[in-house]
């Protein structure tokens, strides 16, 4: 049959791209999409900005028994979700929807987990179970719809695009670590690692954080007399990926300094840390491309930030060059496939 | 292993009320989930009430390649979605996000069409693709989430809990139809049928519609001075089980009247016509019970609709009885399951 391609064969960023094309022109651009809602008057002048983010996890794809419990299961999905809001410039969320699919054979006690999983990660960073719907299938499954807001007097969108040629690019933490966690976790050998990071590296691959409390200290430090303009997306495909992601919707490319790379504490020994810290993903940080003072007062502002690099001009080399050199930076061959 | 009961022992109504326990109380109550946004000030008295609604339509268990081509899976698909929003009282819809899932086999074309069916349905009633996820995964699903608002100047909320004895219950349309469209996609032997009314039936199965329009004629058709009080659901799960939601709902007992019940034109002739208008599902016409001042105006105003019983005081003998006679009305035994 002349059926044309197969999703394996198109792969995920080319299937991305055509889906796009049912969608209004750069409504798929961002982390998360973003609504406008009412009508802004004199008397009423706050238009509703809504930001609405779908991710589904896949047992086998995303997550398996062997490496991550019911509970962890279900922070880890709230928790991406919810890290598209932050990304996107939401300091809080609204809440979730929840569409679970599981075979009858699945234990009640693996869904509860699940739930309660999701449950602690909204009591700990905000919003609710709001709805959602079930049914039978041959696979484990979550597909979750995150809603937040913008809060438009205190704050304003996070865009990929909104880059421009000599900002400073910010992550808002290390990175690295939760790819460690995940080596620990499927029993890599790293003898050199102490009883306590290798807790700590596996507490941040099964428990990430919405940086929310990022994006508030960023509001909070704006320089007086500043325009709200930010470029960022957060670091769930590492943080290469996310210096790119920027670097290619702003039109510019990114430099990053290899002597400045955000490593991990824990990471320092090992062969890999490099490598981890650029491709590992997962971290669930805030990767942003600010004004020079605007990025000068985040850093001042929020612990454990740091500065990684610049944006310029857009260079023949790439998108992605180290600032040392100008090398692209290319990653590891193994990098996530989402369609086999 | 002591892991309790497996979903398949629960069963879905025992699923979802355990879920339910994960959110806030009366949350999962509807067809969809309502939030209120913004504070209602003097200058500013419209609170926004968005309505939220996830659904997921897996392959072989709501859909199948024998009876639905790919693009009446996706104008299915969002048509069941967009029709919760109806039933909540929406007027139009803001969009949709669609998580797909997928293996990688899957030909491009299949997810096309089944886009390109969405992108039909959007253009038709309203709404756009906002974003989505896919993931590779070992079967075809659909999980769709949509976004719509309450129309807060010209309508209000309809919920299940809403009813009141003496309400009359109105059906937006006739039922049975797309069960029977259904039963010719499988091969029933049913010659009895003209060509024209098996293409309506086969039409009824393939494109259903969400009944905004109903909802804007029954705004519109208000009784002045009466206070906005409407309960209501769609009939996804077939007339019967919406009319007993309703009821139980409202702590009332439904009374549908056998002989007004609403059977599609084409099932006369037919021994099912009766099971399937009552328990066929899947023909999105919204239920709703009502003041009878507004109840004779909606009948008026909206063609198709009928008044097919009431809500009384509740009854020893069930939630759901026939007017003649008092006996209730049960199932036939082949009721649709969630988990097997």
């Amino acid at each position: 049959m002349p059926e044309g391609p197969t999703l394996a064969e198109l792969g995920e960023a080319e299937l991305i791209r055509r889906l796009g094309a049912f969608a209004p022109t750069g409504q798929f651009g961002d982390d998360a999409a973003l609504l406008a809602l009412g009508r802004s008057t004199p008397a009423c002048p706050h238009r509703l900005q809504l930001v609405v983010n779908t991710d589904v996890l896949v047992e086998g794809v995303h997550f398996s028994d062997a490496t991550t419990g019911a509970t962890d299961v279900g922070w880890r999905a709230a928790a991406a979700n919810l890290s598209d809001l932050a990304a996107m410039g939401c300091q809080d969320a609204l809440g979730i929807t929840v569409g679970l699919v599981a075979p009858g054979h699945t234990p009640w006690s693996w869904v509860e987990g699940a739930y309660a999983g999701m449950s602690e990660l909204l009591i700990a960073h905000g919003g609710v179970l709001l709805g959602g719907d079930c049914s039978d299938g041959r696979q484990r499954l979550l597909a979750i719809t995150a809603l937040g807001r913008l809060a438009d007097d205190r704050g304003g969108p996070i865009r990929r695009g909104d880059g421009r040629p000599g900002d400073h690019l910010i992550s808002t933490g290390t990175h690295g670590l939760s790819r460690l966690g995940l080596a620990l976790l499927q029993g890599a050998d790293l003898p050199s690692l102490s009883a306590a990071e290798r807790e700590r590296a596996i507490g941040a691959h099964r428990r990430p954080r919405p940086r929310f409390d990022a994006v508030a200290a960023l509001a909070g430090c704006r320089p007086t007399g500043l325009p709200w303009r930010v470029a960022g997306c957060d670091s769930s495909d590492g943080l290469a990926a996310a210096a790119e992601y920027l670097a290619v919707a702003s039109g510019c490319t990114a430099l990053l300094e290899q002597a400045a790379l955000p490593v991990a504490a824990g990471l320092e020994g090992l062969a890999e840390a490099e490598s981890w810290c650029l491709w590992g993903g997962e971290d669930f940080e805030l990767v942003l491309a600010l004004e020079p003072a605007w990025a000068d007062a985040l850093l001042e502002q929020l612990e454990g930030s740091s500065r990684i690099g610049i944006l310029t001009a857009p260079q023949r080399a790439g998108a992605l060059l180290w600032s040392e050199g100008g090398e692209p930076i290319r990653p590891p061959g193994e990098a996530f496939r989402h369609f086999t």
